[in-house]
């Protein structure tokens, strides 16, 4: 039976995912379009639900889909043109604890593409472990577009400031910051914390305060920073060429 | 006189460089903020006009301003939370000629978010030459707030394809994709143009088919592609390591 109104609450409770305040009671997010839904399944992720649009004719893996008008389906997309599926999806609960490899703190990142963007990267270069500190939510609409697939596969562990300094208590913490060295020739341990701090105003001063070593990409003298996202991507790449380099 | 009417023309003029079609008719785009317009204003482009917000006491670098009343001034500015400055700029005009030193071309970038970061990180890493073709305006408000002051400093050469190619010609091209060598291994040449291609489909058949070189970011592998301008930062930076690595 198909839902036409935007006003049914099967609607209206997928619609909610869109706001922060839904997703932190229901612990779920929404993830929308065919590639995104297939990688969520693929993953392993909770699927809670699977809504269509009207006439959908892919893959709904098994799960006996709930059927939406147009209007109703785009009500409850944030995209603009939405694909025709879309998915409640749990939210993994990471507790916070020390980190395995080399791993990102995300100190204040505030918008929702950079978070994301920066998530897709970690997955790619391998900072599965990414401590996130009053940053924009990782699992919203903007953010889960921006990361593709990379909230699926990342261990994302939303803390407070201080919990994630004491769980990396004996971790170097490595901090991006335009007065460290050259990132181009910074031998890094083993083990390490790459920090990202805000896009305006840098690192918090707790984070700043307990960091090791600070490492800046090298500029020229027009540029004073680059996009958070960019940043931290060559970042976490230059931080470990030493593995890139015979792969 | 504060002019309070979003009609009065002065308003619409400057309100109409949010629109492509003005930017081009008129040579002309907009820069809004403060530290922007300073940037601007250093930077020695061409400054045709300058308004603030009425109330507004920073500097206006010897520029009679028009004034205008919050709304009308919002009704100018792109972003939301207008600073109370804005400036009408011309848009230079660089013809295309060969390049004097690594370059970009960027070939059917869409994303205008993505493109001014990627002017950022191209003044930031010294690739000041950029051909742009089929790619979003990087003179749209998105694109100059995402590239901060780099349009300023950066030499774009809007284009075509065919004569982007002709006037590469004898320039190797180095084309970023996921079958080619290793980036941290890579030996570029001393001269070389980074080509980098659309967000979802990558490069033109034509430019593909030009390139000298293929040159690929490792990944992990649930991951299949990164961020454009977080790619391009990151083969940016990789193919000058040997400039960078003692800087």
């Amino acid at each position: 039976m198909t839902i036409v109104s935007k006003n049914n609450p099967a609607v209206k409770s997928l619609a909610a995912l869109k706001e922060k305040k839904a997703r932190r009671e229901r612990g779920a997010f929404l993830v929308e379009g065919e590639k995104m839904v297939r990688e969520c399944v693929q993953s392993g992720m909770e699927i809670r639900s699977v809504a269509v649009r009207e006439g959908y004719r892919g893959d709904t893996y098994g799960f006996e889909p709930l059927v939406f008008g147009a209007d109703a389906f785009a009500a409850v997309c944030d995209e603009k043109t939405p694909q025709g599926i879309a998915a409640e999806v749990g939210i993994p609960k990471f507790a916070p604890e020390p980190p395995d490899a080399p791993c990102l703190l995300l100190d204040g990142v505030s918008d929702p593409a950079n978070v994301g963007a920066i998530v897709r990267t970690a997955v790619a270069a391998g900072y599965r472990e990414i401590y996130c500190v009053s940053c924009a939510d990782p699992y919203s609409p903007k953010s889960v577009r921006a990361s593709m697939s990379g909230v699926f596969f990342a261990k994302i562990m939303q803390t407070t400031r201080e919990e994630a300094l004491t769980v990396l208590a004996g971790v170097p913490l490595i901090a991006a910051d335009m007065s460290g060295e050259n990132a181009f020739s910074f031998a890094p341990p083993p083990l390490f914390a790459l920090c990202i701090g805000n896009e305006g105003n840098g690192l918090s001063e707790s984070v700043a305060a307990r960091a090791d070593r600070t490492v800046k990409i090298p500029m020229e003298k027009e540029t004073e920073s680059l996009n958070a996202s960019v940043s931290a991507g060559i970042l976490m790449y230059l931080l470990k060429k030493k593995s890139f380099e015979t792969k």
